[in-house]
Formats: C-alpha cells, structure tokens, sequence
C-alpha cells in the first residue's frame, strides 16, 4: 500500500462530510514582505502599520488575498489534486483580518454533488472555512471543481445541487471591527476617488502590464503550500507548460487595479469568479475593472464597491470581455465579481 | 476622465513645490531576508543583530540601499513616470538607521527646472527626504531626471538650475547615534583591512560576477514598490527587453564589493551617480571600487571611506571607465561616487 | 597586495587549525517565509507554531535545512572557494533548534589531511560547529572536501585520515527539550502513518516533480550567503551553465518527500550524503526515499527514523541508485542517510 496521497476521487465525496485539511500555517512579516516582492502591491492599508491604525485597525493585516490563497493552498490535496477544472466561487466573506503572527488552518464541507453525464467525472462543491488559532473563522468561500471518478463504470446517483446566491448583499458584507474611514488620508492612500466617484456601468483600464516568469509562479503557489503539480513539474503536460495558479492571476490584477482603485482598500466577499483561460509564463498580464454596485454601510465612512475584475493577456483598453457566442475572449484569464471596501 | 495616474509633465512642475508622496512603506524582519535573498549581501552589521549591537547600535538595520529604493520608489509615479532618463543623483545623506518595523514615506521639494532646447523635455531637480513614522528624516537626496513635456509648442521660461556641491565633506555626514568601531571585530566581519590600509587611488577588483535573471530584478523593484513599467511589460519596448531598475545594479555591486570591502560597513553619503548604461537579464554583473578619499569622525574608532563604485557587465579586473572620447565604455553600467564608514 | 579573498589553499591547512567564520546571521520569520517560498515545505512542525507547542515546543523553530545551510554557507569561503568536489558528510548532529530571532555563527576545526597522489590537490577533513548568539552549537557536522593546491611542485607529507562512522545510533541523537509526540495530531500533520508503519527495506515514491528556474537557486543560495561563484556566474563555466547548490538539492527533495512522509518531522541527523552528479536549471526533481532503520527514544512518543533520500532527474518509482558498475545512475542527483523524529 502506497503511502503517499493519490488525493480524492469523486466517490469518496459524501454530503455532509466534514474534510479537516491538513498543515497549519502561522503567517507574518515575512509572508507580507513576499507578498509584496510577487505582486506590485500598493494599498495602503496593507502597506503600512500607521495608515491601518488611522483607520482604526491595531496595524497591517495581513494581505485579504494572500489569507485566501493560504487557505485555498490547504484544500489542494483533498479537494482538487484530482480535479479536471475550477469551476467557479460563490459568496466568499472575509470575517476578520488576519494579523502578523496569526496561524490559519482550513476545513470544508461538502454541500453538493453531481456526476457528469460522461460518467468518467463529476461536480463537488464544498463550502470552506479558514480559522485562527483561536477558531475564529476569518474567510469562508464555496468553490465547486471537476473531480475524476475513481471507475467510470459504476455510477453515483446522489444529486445534490446547491443554491448559490449570484451575489452578496452588501449587508452581507462582515466589516472589521474598528474600521473607520473618517479620518483617511487620500494623498497618502494615492489618489482622491471616493465611493461616489465611482458610477455604476464605469470601466477603468488598469494600464500596466507585467510580464510572468516560471519561478515567480512557483515562487507564490508554493508560499500558500498549494502543491498541484501542474504549477510545478514541466514534465507533467505533453507541451512541457506549467499551468500557472488562477489564485496568482487573481493576486496580479487586483494588484494591478491599484492604479484607478488604490481606495478599494479591503477586499471583503467574493461574489463569483472564473479563470476564462488558462496562463503562461511569458504572458503579459493587464487588467481592467467596471464598476457593478456600490453601497454605504453601518460603519464610520466606510462604503462598500462592487467590481468586476479581468485579467487579461492582451489589450486592457478596449474591455474585451465575451464574444458573440457568450464564450471568454481568448485572451481573458479571469473574470472577478467581488466587493471592496472604500471611503465614502 | 479617466481615474489612473498619468504621471506628471514637465509643465506640471513649479520651483518650491512640495509632492507628498502616496503609499507609505512598513519594513521589517522579511524585507530583510528578502534584501540577503536577492543580493549577495553579507556586511556584519546587517547580517547580525549582535554585530550590531557590539558596534553601539540596538540592533541590526534595514540595509542602507533597502532604505534607499524604498523611499525612491515612492517618488517614481510623482517624479519619474513619465522620464525618459534618471540623469543624476547629488548630496545623498543616510540621516538615521531605519529599524524593523519603522513605516517610510516621502516627499520631494521641486529645486531646479530647465527646459530642453528641442522643447520636447525638460529637466527636473528634486530633493526627496524619506521619512519615518514620527516623521524624522531617515535620507536625503537630490535627483534630477529629464521628463517629457505634455506640450512641446509651449515653452515653459521658468529656469532655475540648483548649485550641486560635486561632493559631500566627510564633516557632512550624519553618524548613528551611539556607533562605536572600537570594539570591532576584524575575524567575524570577514576581513582585516581597516581605513588606513585604503590608499586614495587604489582600485579593488572585487572579483565575482552574478548573472541576472527576469524574475529577480522584478521581485526586487515590486518590493520596493517602484512602479514604472518598463521594468516589467516585456511587450512595452519595441525590442521586447525589460530595463533593470537602475538601483538593482547598485545593490548587486555594492553586495559583489564585500570581497574586498566588508569593513566599508554603513553607507551614509551619495556624492554622485550615473547609470551609464541599461542592463537586462542575461547580463552579468561584475565590480571593482576606486579609494577616492578617507577621513577620521568624531565617533569612536569610525573612519569615512568615499569609494568609486562601478559596475560593468565586462572583465572588471581592467578597471575600465571612459574611453578617449570621454564616455562611458559600452560595460559600464554604474558609476557611484558615496561615503561607508568603516573602522580606522 | 590584493584585498579579496582568493581562498584557502590545501597548504593552508593544518591539522587541529580552528577556523572561526566570517559574517554571523541573525534568522527570523522572514527566512522561514522565504523557505517556503523556495521549497514545498510542509512539515507542520516548522509550519505552524501551534502545531510545534502542541508537540511541547515554544514555537515553530527555523527549518531543519535552513539551519543547515545557513552555517554551511559561512564555512565556503573559508573552506570550499577553491573546492574541485564536496566529498561527502558524516556525524551530522542537530543540537538544539534554532529559533527565529537567533544569530548563528560557524567554525570549523581541520581534522584531516591528505594529498592526492596526482600532487594538485588534497582531501581536506573539518569538523564544522554551528553557534547561536549565546555560543551554544545548534548543529555539527563533519565534512570533506577536495581543495586544489597552491603549488603542486611541492608535496605536503602530513596524512591524517580521520575515523568516521559510517551512521550514528539512535541514541547519538539530540532531541529537543520538550519534545513529546503523545498528543500528535496525525490530522493536521497531514499522514496517519507512524514509526511502526514504516518497515526497514520500504521504499517510498514521492510521485511529486519541480523543474527548477536559475533564479530560484540562485535566491536561496544567496540567502544562505553561500558565495560559490559557481551558482551565480554562468561566464564561469565554459558550457555557460551554473551549478546548483547541492544543499538546494537536499531542501528540495526534503520537501517532495513530506508526501509519502509527513511524520518524519525534524531531522536530527545526518549519516552520509552524497552529491552524485550536478543539477542544472531546467532539470525536474523527483524524490524516493528508503526506510534504513527505526527506533523508539526515549523522549515521550518520539521515535527516530533512518531514511535514505535520493533525488532523481529522472524517474522516482523505479528506485534506481546504482548501476551493475557500482556507480550512481545519471540520473541520481543526492543520495543522503539521516535521521528524523517520527511518532511512535
């Protein structure tokens, strides 16, 4: 009997099953300090102690992405080491920073299944949590993933589909404790748009562009201990290309979005996601935004923006989303539904 | 109206006008480990925490180039976006240690103008002060780069060229309180040569080369948050090379220059600086020093050592500089001219 | 009278001659990140400081390895600069962890001498000790290297050949203080299998595969302050490539064996190693590894585990080692003899 983890099939999939992943992770300065060396990371919030404490928070959490792809990197081995594709996310929270210091660990349940009509795969969509050390949950998101079957000859006939709610409510949305945009310094955050400034329909070209190498994908895939060999071994598919990490992708182009959304400061609920395309090193990665739905909430000066995120490998400018058939451009690698937090 | 930063103009410019710059910078323990990760830096006394201390200080500092990028990056989307060359460096100052978990910011004065006779660029001077979180001055510099001009049919008459000292007198340069040589250790810091061993004149080929990747110029420019994007769109250059941010070629050869100069310990004055010309992955990078002066200083057992630093990606074992022409030979990279302190 | 270091010579060495090592290193959490950056390091032990207390230690310690090659790369330039080949290790103890916040410092005393008949070199045996900042050894390790001599007309006539075991018991082992293993946590470490499921003669393949980037190598490497021009310089070689730091190697193949061996937690010893043939960027590293021996110790719940590791470049699940010749396949890269802490 091997004892090495050939990972999980379709079958060993249960609703209701409860999967505690593996490997605790305690994150601090020097997760941040990559973060910033992987990504042009500029929110000020998660740049610097004394902007984080003028509004309101004890010092720089830990970056909202960077807290998501650590948990995300946990359910790799018993979610998706066998999975065929990354279907899509819904009504992810961030519940609560993450500090410097703090150690994450992941659990998921799963709350649907479907086999395929092919017979030889089938859906799971699990609901995962990311704690601290004090079980305080501090992320939660549903993902659902293609899984091979384990024998394509016998069939499953438990059908379970959840209802997944297209988006969050900005009520829905969990706000740190503390968090007061009253007293935020635009110059030092980097520009003066506010909540307002802001229309629903309004596309921002990001205007940068960065160029992947292989060891920067690596370099951030294995930082979240996210192991799925496609990222890593050359050898693995028969045109010899690493399949970059869609979280890496994900991390580029918010970061990206800095210029045109340095005040969308914390990301706070991932309404939907979608890695159109698959990336490359070599590519060069732009970004643009449009804004979906903004909204005020309970806490001092914060509101809330609704944005939708693409990643493209090509032209930025002219907010190339689907062609006519409905189908993702070929050049977009991702498309993000999420929502942040901006002073109004 | 588009929400992104397009850089500044050369008409945007006005003599005593100060530019607070966005995005302050919280530098700690994982900057570091990425500084000795990136660079082949080995000097005691920001290696060693109780090197440092057996020198007078706390602890060990954030390197004194780390500190360097970080408050030149703050300045690059306010200065230096829209430049088409970074023409000189002059009275750079190291004014204070910066420590792990002090937060950085900048802002620059405008101090000289010059338009271009094309009408196209213009020149503009600045001093740049970083500064810490209770808003002492850690650096100094002034910096001057040609921009272009929005409008070249408007002349701009403003003319004002600052008067540059073409070197600082040891007697300028600010000691961190408490340092003291006297009880230094000659065995641990690698090498035995003190100031008085250092003839003005004498040049050091520092013998090791290092080729320079893709990714680890990248890695280096995202952390210090310098955003200027011909350092990372390989699409953004007809010819499809990304230009190495000109400080990453400091910090290789200031690092290459332990072999020979590990006791030249703490940077403390820029007198001048040329990178004379671009380097790109693939190339590889190697050192020699020129003594151009030394000096005692108050502090106990602490001499100032001012070095010719240059950088070529050809043999530096011939010490080449200037052609007859008076150029720089087609191998050098970098020309810097700046004061260490080092034991007498 | 050059100021550089060019490097001990075989005649330079004598025997019971005490090298103390330049330029001591303080580690912290910026190095860990970095670790896990570079390698899929995922031994929950140096991954979570809950993990670690809950197994009686104060906190995550500093990876194993990086210990390791922290205080190997002090003894290079002392050592290794004029090294033809890196023989081989032997009586590697791990002392006491290493914690973040420590500085480690290096010696190493000659032990061994001999010539080699051709006259052009020589067999240099040390014994290397690492120290923390309160002069207690964290780790020791004999090593021998072949050193080129300065002058091959002259013959050195001293032999000494030291005795060395061929592995350490079990009970040579340090463990650290505090360690109990009764209230392990098999979930969260990843495995369920424990010392008594792993039977002398098993072999293990670690199924996992990297392909390794220049500038990855390079960045750890580096960060161990390993100056070997060889990893750094491609002009150095005349077939234009660098040679990789056979302890990236030992990190690498470490960390792909955590699949298969979750449990083996610390590494406490280090019997033999070999370096059978060089790695190169481009190369995919495998990993299997071959249960040696077992132990219970004394400490609670802890047993130790003799594991042989080797690193391929070519297939991991046909366990090659060696051919009818009694030499290393091509395609071995590391075969390394040490012992690890498991539970019982």
């Amino acid at each position: 009997m091997t004892k090495t983890n050939q990972g999980n099939f379709f079958e060993d999939y249960r609703i209701g099953q409860v999967i505690r992943h593996a490997v605790p992770r305690t994150v601090a300065e020097g997760e941040r300090a990559l973060y910033h060396a992987l990504y042009p990371a500029r929110h000020a919030l998660y740049s610097s102690d004394e902007f984080a404490a003028s509004c309101g928070l004890e010092s720089s959490p830990i970056d909202d992405l960077a807290a998501f792809h650590l948990v995300f990197g946990k359910t790799v081995p018993d979610i998706s080491l066998n999975a065929i594709a990354n279907l899509g996310y819904a009504q992810g929270r961030w519940l609560r920073p993450v500090w410097p210091g703090d150690t994450l660990r992941a659990q998921s349940e799963v709350i649907g299944l479907k086999q395929n009509s092919n017979g030889k795969s089938g859906v799971v969509w699990v609901r995962t949590q990311g704690l601290n050390q004090v079980d305080e949950p501090v992320l939660e998101y549903i993902r659902w993933v293609m899984v091979k079957k384990r024998n394509p000859d016998v069939d499953t006939t438990e059908i379970v589909i959840p209802e997944l709610r297209p988006a969050l409510d900005a009520t829905d949305l969990c706000i740190p404790e503390g968090l007061d945009f009253t007293g935020y310094d635009f110059g030092l955050a980097g520009e003066r748009h506010r909540l307002h400034d802001y229309a629903p329909g309004e596309k921002i070209d990001h205007v940068d562009g960065i160029t992947i190498e292989e060891s920067e994908h690596m370099l951030a895939t294995r930082l979240w201990q996210n192991t799925a060999k496609v990222h890593f071994d050359a050898t693995h598919r028969t045109d010899g290309q690493r399949l970059i990490y869609g979280g890496h992708i994900i991390s580029l182009a918010r970061s990206l979005s800095f210029n045109g959304l340095a005040n969308a400061q914390m990301i706070v609920g991932l309404n939907a996601g979608a890695h159109a395309h698959p990336a490359f090193a070599g590519d060069t990665i732009r970004a643009w935004s449009e804004v979906l739905d903004r909204s005020e909430t309970v806490a001092p000066g914060v509101g809330a923006i609704r944005l939708r995120l693409v990643a493209t490998k090509g032209d930025s400018s002219n907010f190339t989303l689907k062609g006519a058939d409905g189908k993702y451009s070929p050049d977009v690698l991702l498309d993000l539904d999420y929502w942040a937090l901006m002073p109004v």
